[in-house]
């Protein structure tokens, strides 16, 4: 782990990700200003929490994915905004719904939106988002991609469900936390791809291809993810660290070190995802035990095999630098998750 | 008030709502099948929360509106039945985060699902009937309803905004009252009609008179709830009598009587809208006070300004039993809010 902790780490994985924003650079500037206009609303309140979140900065992984999607299949026309905006925002809406679901404190790193405001604000704010989500997908007109992103939000929905009923679970097996990821994460991820190929009317085999680049991208976004919770540096991070630990999730890094520990390992596992208010100390100790098994080398072995399934997945296209730059893009998630 | 809480009145209003519901009665039975298949999900929780509230009843006002606005406008397609089940998905997922951010333990005669299963899952699986009323919308096809039920979402959302806003704010004029009641309610009963007039291909001004039909109903439905809240008795309300007192709902009844309440009343009020766990003691006073300035009937007053609107509404369409039926519809509220 120690490597990616490098501040050279940062700066590979700032360029990549500058790579792909810049050959989308005048899309996503249209598609921030599209963002802004329309988290407007009558009540000043609504864009006063929202932009809170939305200009916290991002990543805007989503959006860009829509944008080299269109992009990539040849688009041409302007809907691809739109729907880059619309992807963003129903991401945005699950992460308010998260936060109060997760009782966070901090996101993208700031106090998150449920601290400064309360749970009540952030779930009606969230709605309000999503409905605009579904106002911009009227817009663009495309039933198919409309019928896609509906689809993924329930999807997402499940996959959060999942993950509540799982919680402090500790014999899920990897397979269950895989199915969790696919839904609550990989699901908007291929739909971002799908959706700008929709709306460049691609052949089927070329939207498929980008709806599992998509998925296998966000499946290893995910584990990266999970690994960085209890690797990562927080102010990078944009969060706490340890913040799965804390609400008893059940990653990967943890299912696996659980079930390679010994007795006592598996006791302290057992206690710790019992109770609330853990401390310092017993992170520490998670940390311990997780470096010990290898539990973060484990992960990113799995991150990596959903990373070449997701670089497979794009041979179809032929190549241009766009292409490059979502294959940098897997790559350089596997050095750190953003 | 004491005519309206006689076992009489119960009765009419069950005939009124059988009369409008037995001339949809073959639909509402099929939107109740589409209700019940549509809220399925691998994840066998999402039905078990959802379908407490789904089959607690509820008086399914919403698509009964959509049916007749469909039938009223000549239609004799299928696509009501989704429609109608969308709407009454789209209210089902508002109910369900309003629990969460009224933090209210009864729902319907039933104690409420967040106080049965956390607020967090009452969030997500609000999420994914929201997600599910959109995939309706898209099997539904049509744009132009899709495009008006995107909006009155996010109407709805506003609304609960609004409202959360002015809790305790015994200083907003009825204006504001009126202003969050159209957003909060008013708007979706108003979407539920107009839905249905655009799938019949109505003309613009049968789906406009509908509109305003729902939207006058939708307002005079919601002032009659915020006298019964008051007012009614519990078990007919289905909720728990002074929950709107409880949680710092400033409603129409409380604005009247406290800007025609004496400055004992007003320190009364002050005090009470700013303190949590109100008892029985209160919630009587607070009742002798609406009481002794008429702020029920003062309120039914304006809910009947609503009802004659919504009743003139109807004036372009010929005299048929549906119609007959909507126009007793608005009276029988203005008895007993259902």
């Amino acid at each position: 782990m120690g490597s990616t902790l490098a501040p050279q780490a940062f700066t590979n994985r700032s360029t990549a990700l500058e790579n792909i924003t810049s050959l989308v650079k005048g899309d996503l500037a249209t598609v921030n200003g599209v963002i802004i206009q329309e988290m407007q609303s009558e009540i000043d309140f609504i864009p006063q929490l929202a932009s809170h979140l939305i200009s916290a900065g991002g990543k805007r992984v989503r959006p860009v994915l829509t944008l080299a999607s269109a992009s990539l299949c040849g688009y041409t026309g302007q809907k691809h905004i739109d729907l880059a905006a619309c992807v963003e925002f129903i991401h945005t809406a699950t992460l308010l719904h998260d936060d109060v679901v997760d009782e966070s404190n901090m996101r993208r790193g700031q106090p998150s939106a449920n601290v400064l405001w309360g749970n009540q604000a952030s779930v009606l704010v969230g709605d309000f988002l999503f409905s605009r989500a579904f106002q911009l997908m009227v817009r663009v007109g495309h039933l198919e991609a409309l019928g896609v992103l509906a689809k993924t939000s329930a999807i997402l929905a499940e996959g959060e469900v999942m993950q509540l009923m799982d919680n402090g679970n500790l014999d899920i097996v990897e397979q269950r936390y895989f199915d969790i990821i696919r839904s609550k994460t990989a699901s908007l991820f291929k739909a971002s791809c799908e959706v700008g190929a929709m709306i460049s009317e691609a052949s089927p085999e070329k939207i498929k291809a980008l709806g599992e680049y998509g998925a296998a991208f966000g499946s290893c976004f995910q584990i990266i993810d999970d690994v960085l919770d209890y690797a990562a540096k927080g102010r990078e991070l944009g969060k706490n660290i340890g913040d799965d630990f804390r609400e008893g999730k059940v990653t990967l890094p943890v299912i696996y070190a659980y079930h390679q520990g010994n007795t006592e390992e598996k006791a302290f596992w057992e206690r710790v995802f019992e109770q609330n208010n853990l401390d310092q100390r017993e992170l520490t100790q998670a940390q311990a035990y997780l470096l010990k098994h290898k539990a973060f080398d484990h992960a990113r072995h799995k991150a990596q095999i959903f990373a070449t399934q997701a670089k497979k997945a794009l041979t179809i296209f032929d190549p241009t630098p766009l292409k490059t730059a979502l294959l940098d893009l897997v790559d350089l998630c596997l050095e750190r998750g953003y």
